[in-house]
C-alpha cells in the first residue's frame, strides 16, 4: 500500500512532459489547477495524465479514489490540545492509503468568520469527513445523508442516530480505574470534577468512578461530585470548594488533564501539596501530563487511534462496505506517574 | 469575501438537480468525485454545475482559484503543540476567502511511512503550499521552483534562497525582552537555555539575552549559556546543571515553554521554589503556559498569525503577485505572569 521512491513521481511528470512536448512546470501546473496554462494544452496533458495511469500508479492503494483523495476533517475546537493528536492519528492512517486530510473548524452560522461548515463540505470536493462536532443536530445528519457524504463522529455528546458509524474513548473503564487506583493507594474520601452533565463521556466516567466506589465499600457522596466544562476557570472553583470543605477529601478525580492542572492550581492556592497532601488523577494523557511537576497520573485516551478507527470506517463506506460495527470504543489505560500516592492521613 | 447563508449552497444544488432531472444526491456525488454516478449523468451534471457558476457564486473571493480551494501545510512536527496553533492561524485566514487546508506531516524517505511529502505534493491538486519543515535543502527548493507550486515557509532553519516569503517570529526582540524583564527584577545572574545552536532562532533569542545583558551592564558568562533542543529531557539536564553551580543563576530564560516546565521540574527536584528561588521565562505562550502552576512569565509566539501571513503570502503568489515582502517577522510581546520576581538574595 505504500507508495514508490520519491524519484518514481518525477520521472512519470517527465515522461509527460516530452511526450506532450511541454515542460515539466507545466504538467504541474495542470495537475495543480492552475489557470495559467492554454486550454489545448491542458487538456493534452490531462489526457496524458489519465492514460499514464499516473495516479493509479503512484499510489497503489487509492486507484479506486478522486484525483488528491481527500477526507475533511472538521473539528469544533480547533484550540484545544485535544484537535493536534486527532489530527495525526487520521493523517496517518490516509496517508497510509495515499490520501490526505483538509482540516477546518466547525464554525457556526452568523459567527465572525460566517458560513457554515456543511456548506464547505458540500461544495469541496472531498470523498468523506470525520467530525468532531459533538452537538450534531437531527437535521445535520439529514444534511449529510442527503449529500451523500460517508462520515463517522469521533466522541459524540449522544448516540447519534442508528447506522452512523462513531469512535468514543472508553469513559466508563477510565473512571473505574482512576478511582480504584485511588482506593487501593488507601483513599477513602475521594471527590470527582466532571465535564459538561449532558455529555455521555462525563457521565460514563462519573459512572465508573462510582461503580468503583461500590465495589470499594465506599459511600457516594454527591457532594463530592461537581461538574463543569472540561475547562480551567470551572474546575478551578469546583476544586477550591472541595478543598475547602470541612471534611476535605484526600483525591481528587479531574475529568481532564487541564481540569487535573486547575487542582494543582487549587492545592496551591491553599498550601496544600500534591501528592502529599491531596492526589489527583487526570484524564486524556495529552503531552504536558508527562512535563509538569509532579508528572501527572491520567487516564490515557488514545486520540489518535480514535481518529485513526474513524478514518476507517469512513474508508470502508467509500469502498461500499458497511463498518465492522458502527460503534467502537478505544480502549486507554491509567498511566501512573507522580500525582497519585497513599494519603496522608488515614 | 465572505460566503452567503447556508441554504443558497443547497438551494443551487436543488436547480441543478432539477434541470439535470437527478437527485440532489447525484449531484452532490458529482461534486464529491463519487465513482458510483454513469458518465453520461456525470457529465450533464458537470456541464450544470460550471454553467451555473456554482463555485464562483458561493465562494465569491476564490473565483480565480480551483474547485475546493486547497493549500497544503505540511508540518515537520504534527506532534508538538506548536502545531494546531498554525493550523488554526492558516485554516481561518483561508477559510476568510473560501479556500480550505489539506494538513500533512513532513515524512522522509525509508521512514515507518515511507513517501516523500513533496511526491504528496506533486500528486495532490492543491494550489498552493504552507511549509513548516525547518531542514529544507537547496534540492527541496528546486524540486518545488520544477513544480511551479507557490509556497511560503514558517521558521525556516536558515534563510532560504533569496525570493521565497517566509515568516518567522521575533526571536531576538523576544530575547531582549525576557532578560530586562529579569535585570529590572533586580537579577544579576541571569542563565538562558536555548534551541539547537544551529538554528537561527535560537541564535537570535540567545543574541537578544546578550544585548540585554550588555545593555544593563552585566557580564556575558558563557557557563550559564547553554544550547539544547527545545524538548523536555535535555533542558532538564541544562536546568539541573545550571542550579547545581557553586554560583547559581537566580533566573532562567528558557527557549520554549517545554523547556520552562523541564526547569520547573529541576527546581523541584533541587528542592528549590519558583519564582522565590529562580525565576523562570519561556517562550511562545503556548495555553497550557497559564495553567502551569505558577503561571509562566514568557514570551508570546503568534503562531495562528504567522500561519495566517504565510497563507496570505501564498495566496498573493497564487494571484499572480509577487508578496509585498518576502521575509515577515511577526512580533510577540512579554506576558508577565507568576514565575517570575526579584531575587532572594541581592
Amino acid at each position: 500500500m505504500e507508495r514508490g521512491p520519491g524519484t518514481e513521481a518525477g520521472r512519470t511528470l517527465a515522461d509527460i512532459a516530452r511526450q506532450a512536448g511541454v515542460s515539466v512546470s507545466t504538467v504541474s501546473k495542470v495537475l495543480h489547477d492552475r489557470s495559467d496554462v492554454a486550454s489545448r494544452t491542458r487538456a493534452k496533458v490531462q489526457r496524458l495524465l489519465e492514460q499514464h495511469g499516473y495516479l493509479a500508479r503512484s499510489r497503489p492503494g487509492a486507484t479506486a479514489l478522486a484525483p488528491g483523495g481527500l477526507l475533511d476533517f472538521v473539528i469544533k475546537d480547533l484550540e484545544g490540545p485535544w484537535a493536534v493528536e486527532l489530527i495525526r492519528g487520521a493523517e496517518e492512517a490516509l496517508h497510509a492509503v495515499g490520501m490526505g486530510i483538509v482540516v477546518s473548524a466547525a464554525r457556526e452560522r452568523g459567527g465572525p468568520s460566517a458560513g457554515r461548515w456543511l456548506d464547505s463540505l458540500a461544495t469541496r470536493r472531498t470523498r468523506g469527513a470525520i467530525l468532531v462536532v459533538p452537538e450534531l443536530r437531527e437535521s445535520d445528519h439529514a444534511e449529510l445523508r442527503r449529500l451523500g457524504v460517508p462520515y463517522a463522529l469521533i466522541a459524540p455528546v449522544e448516540e447519534p442516530p442508528s447506522g452512523v458509524p462513531w469512535v468514543g474513548a472508553t469513559n466508563w473503564p477510565g473512571g473505574l480505574a482512576a478511582t480504584r487506583h485511588l482506593i487501593r493507594l488507601g483513599h477513602r474520601r475521594i471527590a470527582v470534577i466532571g465535564g459538561p452533565p449532558d455529555r455521555l463521556s462525563s457521565r460514563a466516567r462519573v459512572d465508573g468512578y462510582r461503580s468503583a466506589l461500590e465495589e470499594g465499600g465506599l459511600p457516594f457522596d454527591r457532594e463530592l461530585v461537581r461538574y463543569g466544562d472540561f475547562r480551567h476557570e470551572p474546575a478551578y472553583h469546583h476544586a477550591l470548594e472541595l478543598l475547602r470543605l470541612p471534611e476535605r477529601p484526600t483525591a481528587i478525580f479531574a475529568g481532564s488533564d487541564q481540569q487535573a492542572l486547575s487542582t494543582y492550581r487549587a492545592a496551591a492556592a491553599l498550601g496544600l501539596r500534591v501528592p502529599q497532601d491531596v492526589s489527583v488523577v487526570g484524564f486524556d494523557d495529552l503531552p504536558f501530563a508527562d512535563w509538569v511537576t509532579p508528572r501527572l497520573t491520567t487516564v490515557s485516551t488514545p486520540l489518535p487511534e480514535m481518529a485513526a478507527v474513524a478514518a476507517r470506517m469512513v474508508l470502508r463506506l467509500l469502498g461500499g462496505q458497511r463498518p465492522e460495527t458502527t460503534r467502537v470504543e478505544v480502549a486507554g489505560e491509567l498511566v501512573v506517574r507522580d500525582s497519585t500516592a497513599p494519603p496522608a492521613q488515614p
